[in-house]
């Protein structure tokens, strides 16, 4: 089956490149409300699921433990850009369970926003584990290792109970078997399962909604939609889609992008979640078609809809500043 | 028309994302050898291009008249990486012509290369005109206006005399024509014409085989061919796919990349021009591609095909060195 042409980008009056993709938008009860494209065909999540990766963190008790702030249960779901907040917050969780950057095992590399890398480079300094933009979420994993009194050693090993905690979670929420057969190594060395888009929509759907979870994943849910919505800064960072998403619209969207054209979503109000996938892997097709969504699923305010349309229709500047282009979702996904 | 899917990049034992794209193959008489996917479709080739749009400087005297050495000439027909090597070579070129980097229109942008980028950070500068990409090529056009007696400023107007003279080699060597309506702004500022992809593998099977110019086409195009293979670093920098391709070949190969997933070259010894384009604008679904073309059309030393067949098959590794997955050319090429 031939994914349909979702997103293009444009030069001058023609279009320069396309991209194709699959989306599944999925109810609460699992009934489907849009299917695009080959859905079945199993996708990595990437870091689209570390919001139901850090449910064992809540759930377990251990955030309450170890007194996790807001701030950093949002940085526990985030893909950060390692700005100086973010290193900040991850610091302070590994401080909460007693431990340091010494214990991730995420890898170190440059933070992924540009500004950030250059002031960092500009100190004379060199990247460290804490800008690896899953730093958040690995210091979660310690933080659980740690509150159930396992060595936190080997966290992202898929025996270490902290990887069988999150598998559990991930199954329990999309439905989906996570088998071995199916995992491939994350590029901060955790494992990572692939399942088809409506199972994915549907743990967002349920996560989302809080329906069809036990009441500890219920409850887990609601704190980490609260915690992100409150501080969508720490979930990515600055000019960042997924903080300009939710700075806008609040506890209405819990959106998470993850590599390889990833995004998934959970549109509380409606009981709809949503996963996609751009074929070519490519993030500027996905961010357009997550916005996209948005705008056809959610009632907005005029000043509401004008953000989001920024987002959907990013227009293309060159190094002189004059407007070469832009990014449009393609006539056959607005219809 | 479906394009065909050309390039995959597996995780664990999947494909995580696929890439589609077109290719021609053209010989110098402007018959067909390979032909996939719809190839009618304009591409905008972009920086693929540069070696044509250098012919002026050099079919005019004018590289001579400033006594443009090899090192100059393979700046002019490049997209560097903005290391201090390539902003060395660009202002000299600049001084021949007796004018400085303030004549640049390219805009300026901090290099490419990631690690002249933290360098120049480091040092607590900020990138000038220098470090664009394109800043040889602008040098060319800047001689160009120079030796033509005309005045500089706006040379990247599609009326000035240098975009004449620029535009007059493409249609000359690609037989498209390039019209006001097939025109898009590029990232440097000059216009950059849509045409099909066959027209612009014939451009470049006749720059290779030297065939179908007039003769001060044909003696440019050499100079060119010999400048770039005894200074591959320039067209491109440290472990850039040009710069590496072309160190293990030499002269047998011209190759030079594009923006958004074109990929151009010339194989001179078999009279072949390649275009191709990767529908998403992918870069690393390009040069598999291209890398894989070399595989199939040249005959190779073990060591060299080792070399290529690491272009055309890349291994992925993650923040922590692991291996995770890899790029490779899809079945459907490989036939």
């Amino acid at each position: 089956m031939d994914n349909p042409f979702l997103v293009e980008v444009t030069r001058g009056n023609l279009v320069e490149s396309r991209h194709r993709g699959s989306i599944a938008v999925v109810d609460a009860d699992g009934g489907t409300v849009l299917s695009l494209g080959d859905v079945e065909r199993r996708v990595f999540p990437r870091s689209a699921v570390k919001a139901i990766q850090a449910l064992p963190l809540i759930e377990s008790g251990i955030a309450d433990k170890y007194s996790l702030s807001d701030e950093e249960i949002a940085l526990a779901c985030a893909s950060h850009s390692g700005e100086p907040e973010h290193v900040r917050v991850a610091q302070s969780m590994l401080a909460k369970a007693g431990r340091d950057a010494t214990c991730l095992e995420c890898g170190a590399h440059w933070p992924s926003g540009e500004a950030a890398k250059l002031a960092l480079a500009a100190q004379g300094e060199k990247p460290n584990a804490l800008h690896n933009n899953c730093s958040g979420k690995h210091a979660g994993f310690i933080c659980l290792a740690c509150g159930l009194d396992e060595d936190p050693r080997g966290y992202v090993k898929s025996a270490h109970p902290v990887q069988q905690a999150v598998r559990a979670a991930l199954e329990d929420l999309t439905g989906a078997s996570h088998t071995e057969e199916v995992s491939g190594i994350d590029g901060c060395s955790i494992p990572t399962y692939a399942i088809p888009l409506p199972s994915l929509a549907f743990g967002f759907a349920k996560f989302g909604a809080g329906v069809g979870l036990s009441s500890g994943y219920k409850s887990a849910a609601e704190r980490i939609r609260q915690a992100v919505a409150r501080h969508p800064f720490m979930v990515a960072g600055t000019d960042r889609f997924d903080t300009k998403l939710m700075t806008v619209l609040g506890e209405r969207v819990f959106v998470k992008v993850g590599a390889e054209g990833v995004f998934c979503a959970a549109f509380p109000e409606l009981g709809f979640g949503v996963a996609l996938k751009a074929d070519d892997g490519n993030g500027r097709a996905a961010e357009a078609m997550m916005a996209g969504l948005v705008l056809r699923f959610l009632q907005l305010a005029d000043e509401q809809r004008a953000a989001v349309e920024a987002l959907a229709q990013p227009v293309l500047k060159n190094w002189n500043g004059i407007e070469v282009g832009r990014i449009r979702p393609s006539s056959d996904f607005l219809q």
